[in-house]
């Protein structure tokens, strides 16, 4: 994160990154940088993994090699953009408010398909769904997609602070943001008594390949919820292949196995019911 | 597997099969189906979800729809051809044998790499890094490659009958076929004694992916082997794109991620290795 400004520090005019990818391809993966405002800002790039093998090779062989580097990135300035929210309301405890969510923003370079339109879809479809079903929800079922997570988080955060002027009570809040691939678990960042309420359930769930409920975490976009004490909850799909697109041209939507994204809505579907109709004290 | 046979006793003149699939696309799966000698042998062909779409569009519209169908399949005369066997001989107890194995052969489509192309540098990749780490087996470890699974599961039956025929004493057989993809488990055709050893190792194979140990099966190819009353394991990944490309020109190498099939070595290596130390009753 501040790679540029400690390189500065010691002399370097830029930096060129490795990008962060289990493979090797001819692509670039982007991502966030910051600099320390003590030091003189200079260009930082990230290059592919195949290109940044052979600069290695090309340094080995020639120690007086010059690398010309060119950027056109700049900051614009900031415009209006909105969080999307729908909501059934609940019938019974409707001040009581279960959030599933994901974030409607993504790196430019491709639909972001993976990150985070996967987790934006499942969020619709848990409320398409129970909806469909002519379920009435007991307490009111809120999808929420974030404006700009990957930039600032800026709409988890205004949503947050939104949640709190309206003292509105957020008894759950889940968040898919870590691609559209088949289910592991639910990570969580809350107490024992709901971490374990969660497990209880366990049987219920495992059958859509639910196994894991023990990692911490919850999302970028929900976490400013924490300072709500609102339960956070994480989707956690298989991770294999998630870093392979992530923030990448390759975030398309033929990257989406239909069947894998729908298994992660049924599971976030099911975990809302079950809170809904259960609570989670 | 005999709907041709069905079609031809109501007095068909040919059959045509919606291919399985979970998809919609535009090229067909291939299948092994068989006739009773009893009835006429009928065309029996299986066409592409999109095109079956098609021509019950087609049928619904127009009750008169003609349909042309022409194959060119036939059955060949046999050819000789071999299973392909590797091993690590046991320092210990050379006598009990240890079999990680897949199939060699495929529909002739594709290169035939989720099936199984993948259970085959699996199998061999257990022996390989057992051997790179200068591991020295107390069992003999043996990767087979087995020939002809496809069309009559020759390899398989012919290994078995060799084993029964050197009254070899194999303690384990473990076989994967249902793709590179990430784990999720070992189904097993066992005891329960030994199931519940298997299940012990519980903490030390979790870390893979490997959670489910309850499913019955253990594979195609390793079946004859039952008769000698030899445990059968299998390697069990996730199974949402499996379908996607079994039996499809569409099974290719390109398919297959690289970090998901090593996942998978790594399961039955470190399986092979627990066998290995500690045997299984």
């Amino acid at each position: 994160m501040f790679g540029a400004s400690e390189a500065a520090r010691l002399g370097a005019v830029g930096t060129i990154v490795r990008s962060m990818s289990p493979n090797i391809e001819d692509y670039p993966h982007t991502g966030m940088m910051r600099y320390d405002t003590a030091v003189v800002k200079i260009p930082a790039v990230a290059i592919a993994t195949q290109h940044a093998d052979i600069l290695s090779k090309m340094i080995r062989e020639d120690k007086s090699l010059q690398f010309y580097m060119e950027t056109h990135c700049e900051s614009l300035e900031d415009v209006p953009s909105f969080n999307v929210i729908g909501e059934l309301k609940g019938s019974e405890y409707s001040d009581e408010i279960i959030v599933v969510s994901g974030h409607l923003d993504s790196w430019d370079l491709a639909q972001g398909a993976h990150d985070d339109g996967a987790g934006c879809v499942q969020s619709i479809d848990a409320l398409r769904v129970l909806k469909l079903m002519g379920y009435k929800p007991k307490r009111t079922l809120r999808a929420v997609l974030y404006m700009n997570e990957e930039n600032g988080l800026r709409g988890g955060t205004e949503y947050a602070r939104q949640a709190e002027l309206k003292h509105e009570k957020h008894i759950a809040a889940i968040e898919s943001d870590e691609g559209g691939f088949t289910p592991r678990g639910f990570s969580m960042s809350t107490s024992d008594t709901v971490r374990n309420r969660i497990k209880q359930w366990k049987p219920m769930l495992e059958p859509y390949g639910l196994t894991n409920y023990d990692d911490e975490g919850g999302g970028a976009d929900i976490g400013p919820l924490e300072k709500l004490k609102t339960p956070l909850i994480g989707y956690r799909p298989d991770s294999q292949r998630y870093f392979s697109y992530h923030h990448t041209k390759e975030d398309t939507f033929d990257k989406v196995n239909k069947r894998e994204l729908e298994l992660g809505a049924a599971s976030m579907t099911a975990l809302v019911y079950l809170i809904d109709q259960y609570g989670l004290e």
